[in-house]
């Protein structure tokens, strides 16, 4: 064991700190409050490496490992939680493209997604087939020599503004292994797109319901084989609980600093806050729990990395423990704040409106304790 | 000891709680996005006595007990937390003025504000001053029989739209002993107001820093005698407590409701959500601890309108727990309905946001474990 | 809403209090050390009447509320946890003879178990049938105008020293509705004891298996009508679960009362630890919890004096609510004691060893969870 | 970074895997129940080199890391808690001797120790200088060329059966800096022996009180230089530390494993209680805390095996964090078990009981969070 930082993954951090303090943090507020997606700072991140962390070197991106990329996005979600979210989507499904895809369709997306100037959306969840997704509704029909798409997903992060589409739909049985995934131009013929949903937080992103009516997708566009795309979404999925488990430590680290140095200068019973000690213990379990929090990332990126046979119940786990660390140490580091925590003119706010998302997404914080506890009493054994 | 109401106290709610349904419920989401202040849905509230529950008949008021009170306003933050918070601080506010004000006072004032026709805000808190609101800078000085007030007040619930300013303002030595109250118009020379905070949530009234400037007051604007200002000021809070740990309890009941409503609706995996185990656990610890958190509030409620030696310590009980609780019910609620809980479409996110100050305001729940602390070690008589 | 104590309870509780300071809490280490049962101790809280509490007074009971029995219990608590424990259990089958037996079996047992001349045991729990009671298989087979009693029941308190057994056997069909209550004296032929139980806690009272072969019971010894046997249990355990509860906050007191004390005589750093903010928090936390408890204790009992349709819900709630608040109390003083906290030479290692098994027995807490979440999602009507 | 073990480290687990299941865990509940101190299985616990595992190899041992010994003491701790606690300790004072100790003292003692021959204890606490423990009492004066030592030392772990003392005790000035670190056998004339401190659990080792009445110690028996006790005695914590919150996350885990077990085999309601949804949701937290737990202690092993700067901080959240989850893994795992949890035929009870005191000893977990809090708030380098 070591836990240690390689020399790489420290420059890796180094630049990716740089960036989120000049070209995010800086508008983070602004975007919050304008709804605004910034599509320019994403496009600057990628040509940094950042849209295509682990996509294979073949594709043009990086081919970091998970944990490399969770280094990176941690100091990124810093800067800006939303925008760094956005772009732990991008990779997730840029890299499925690349990694399923048929050579043409690599070939027609991957050059400009890795770079950013183009951007991928992940669609999976249904009005209907939400934590359930595997019921999924949604139907890719034969026909023609390709397939015709109908049907609806819901909470789309992006959707509206990204190029591409990664749309599991129905080629066949119920259940999971009937599902077949596809890379749809955004712009397809029959695709219509929802009202911006307003939402708590996530407000530097879009996040609309899309409509397919007849869509009609060529038969090169199907990642993988036809029946394999729940298998691809959730493999997918795996590496994306570990990004967005990232985002809430980076934010949590963010808003843990910020309260610690609030603490030092304000002053109340003549001396400041940081003086006293039930603060104190308060800061000092914020800090463990997200040292713990950190570490269960890492050490389910390292098993993503290596194949391990229980992957996905250690991503599982690292989405859980981190995503709840992350919220309850933004809530804390805003209470700490006392009033001035809850106005805008202070990011704690907006640090707990953002993560808060976290303990839903990729899959609900419920649906990983059923994750969880299902592999713990399928068999013998240990998860250590 | 009897746990059940009387049919007075069940009648009140029930006016409370149609009152709630029909002119409050149907607006909150729309007063929380576009920042409304209710001013109409107050002065409705006034005419049902709501703006002076528990100011005494002679001066206009309802004269009923702080339990009452407790009964009626936890209806009415089922239908709009925000502005039953703030209709809470004006009968705060207006209690003060009727049982500490000068009759000439007393006369100016009470009648508009039991009826709503007028509004009432607390003045305390100033930018150094929060949780050692002893500390506070605010001066008047005495002159040409009356006294000029300086100084300045953050978070002041109302502020710029409301009509008279209750305000705690040293007019002698450091401490609490040096401080005075008085009842100081609104838009008396010399105010000025800042512009409205952005804030996490309780978007439905202006919170507003307020400047003063050499402002006139006369002598017959004090509360009580000189130097009793932060006694008054503090006796005050003891039933803002119980009021605003009401209105995080109303509201959480409201968001319960809300889940359970969904669970039964909502299905995944062929079945309503509902029927799983662990979220019907989750509900049932919601429910629990929220019927304990009301047992609190009652309980405290009961002891100041008996004048128990305790009370201000059940008072800071109960304003720790039950807002504590009613943000983390709400909370829960908000996770129980997935995405949805994530959008504004859905009230729990609103919830949240509205509950979320209570546990800093009135005194942070940090102060209320130093009043409840201080005195457990104090002496011996038990806390039971 | 009335939260006073009446006179009547003052003195009661006045009664208890001496009692349990006088014949309880010198004692209670040592018949925690010896695994003595002080059935002299309780005896002689039978002439105080504490062995009838809530039993009609046409039995000879004190025909006291379950409300007034929790008073007097919390009180005898704060003196040894495990005696008081016991006397519940009894008042509760006593009370359950006294309501549901035939005159015959009335005249033969109550005047003695009123007085704690003899002592009875509640014999539901069976090795396969814990949480799922109503799958019990013991079976009382009607024969020669009597029944014959077989089977086997687990963890029975006070079993081999007590003098009547209040057993549930199946009579007819499966499920709740074929099962049948009896008192059958537990010196009947055919009825063993095993080994007494080797235990965390609980040491002052024996706690055996019992079995049953062939014993045959007289028709007068069913209480109520055959197939009312799960019913009445249920009905005796609604009370059960309030006075278990009430033991958990008795014993919470006087460890949150030890643990204050401890910290204003124990100095460390040049000072009493009372005076360290954290641990001033802490000591909050814990009376804050435990004044919710305390509430919703008798909140149910009245629920239950009351006849409330949701009784069974409230006492659910408080018996859960309550005995986990009552652990973590425990623990916590138990930990403000630092080192001796852990020794025998001081209370708190015992209180929290006795207590631990209230969130276990009368229903675990997670059967407390199902029966709540059932009925809050089961219909309309408002809990709260 | 790298998270996967060596095959060094995986054949030493298994190697001590193999002991605790052989030589530990048959014995534990009698050992327990007996209050036996079993020297025996100690020594041969020596004979395999646990007596010395990060004892130099010039002095015997066997030169592994923190990390080694913390990976092996985990598999230990799962046979028996307190044994292994023991085990840790002797290890931590055998350290210190042989790291420390001057080369008459080392030779004396060292190839006794890492056998297992003999035993050594570690004397820091004082009755009024626990948390406090720069503010011992103990004074050892130079005279004649030595030292004279009085004093008295509590809670001591091993005491009367042990070879060894490393005694820190005062010989110079008030605070820390005036205290010196000395190793004395056991039997000098002058030590006295109190009696076995009856404890809540870790029975299968004595604790006493041991009494210092003008013992003569020689000049050579210190270790380090004069005035630097305390500060050896706290780098001595740092690994106990981690040693202690090994032995709380090997319980847990045997804790755990056994819950499983039980749910999988335990039927009620018709099928498996490992079939609830509910149980199951547990269970995944008892997991996902405890594999954040174990990651901490290695963390912390990792920066204390180099030297970090900050390893006094990480080893204080890594015992604040493990020992807490052990005991609430632990604590869940009876909870599981119903009433078979509350009894000695289950080991259950017995995990709960032994790593209680581990949130006590080795520096409370108070006394942690004042190790981390003020680290957070001293100066800007971040703790990750």
């Amino acid at each position: 064991m070591n836990f240690e930082l390689t020399e790489d993954q420290i420059a890796f951090a180094q630049t990716a700190k740089q960036f989120a303090e000049q070209e995010l943090a800086p508008f983070a507020a602004q975007w919050d409050r304008e709804h605004h997606f910034p599509v320019e700072a994403i496009q600057k991140a990628g040509e940094l490496g950042f849209c295509g962390l682990y996509t294979p070197e073949e594709s043009g991106g990086l081919g970091l490992s998970r944990l490399d990329s969770s280094i990176i996005f941690e100091e990124l979600a810093m800067g800006c939680t939303t925008t760094t979210a956005m772009l732990t989507i991008h990779n997730m499904a840029t890299w499925m493209i690349a990694t399923w895809g048929q050579q043409e369709v690599k070939d027609q997306w991957c050059d400009d997604l890795v770079t950013g100037q183009k951007l991928a959306s992940y669609c999976l969840t249904e009005p209907g087939a939400g934590s359930d997704a595997a019921s999924l509704k949604s139907t890719a029909k034969e026909q023609d020599g390709g397939y015709v798409l109908n049907g609806s997903k819901v909470f789309i992060s992006g959707a509206g503004s990204t190029d591409v589409l990664v749309v599991m739909a129905r080629t066949g049985e119920e259940g999971p292994k009937g599902v077949s995934a596809f890379a749809v131009p955004a712009n397809a013929e029959g695709i219509s797109y929802g009202k911006a949903e307003e939402k708590m937080g996530w407000n530097a992103q879009p996040t609309r319901m899309i409509t397919f009516d007849n869509v009609k997708l060529e038969k090169s566009w199907r990642l993988g084989e036809e029946g394999q795309g729940f298998k691809l979404a959730m493999q997918g999925l795996d590496g994306g609980r570990i990004n967005i488990a990232t985002c809430s430590i980076g934010t949590a680290q963010q808003a843990l600093n910020t309260a610690r140095n609030y603490m030092q200068e304000r002053e109340q019973f003549g001396k400041p806050i940081a003086a006293f000690q039930a603060l104190q213990f308060k800061l000092a379990d914020m800090a463990t729990e997200l040292v713990a929090a950190r570490q269960m990332v890492r050490l389910a990126a390292f098993k993503l990395d290596h194949g391990d046979a229980d992957k996905t119940t250690y991503c599982a786990m690292a989405k859980r423990f981190a995503t709840d660390v992350g919220f309850n140490v933004c809530n804390e580091a805003l209470q700490l704040h006392g009033g001035y925590g809850y106005i805008k003119e202070y990011p704690l706010e907006r640090h707990v409106r953002d993560v808060r998302v976290h303990q839903i997404l990729e899959g609900t914080n419920e649906i990983m304790r059923v994750i969880i506890g299902r592999r713990l009493i399928s068999d013998e054994r240990e998860i250590r």
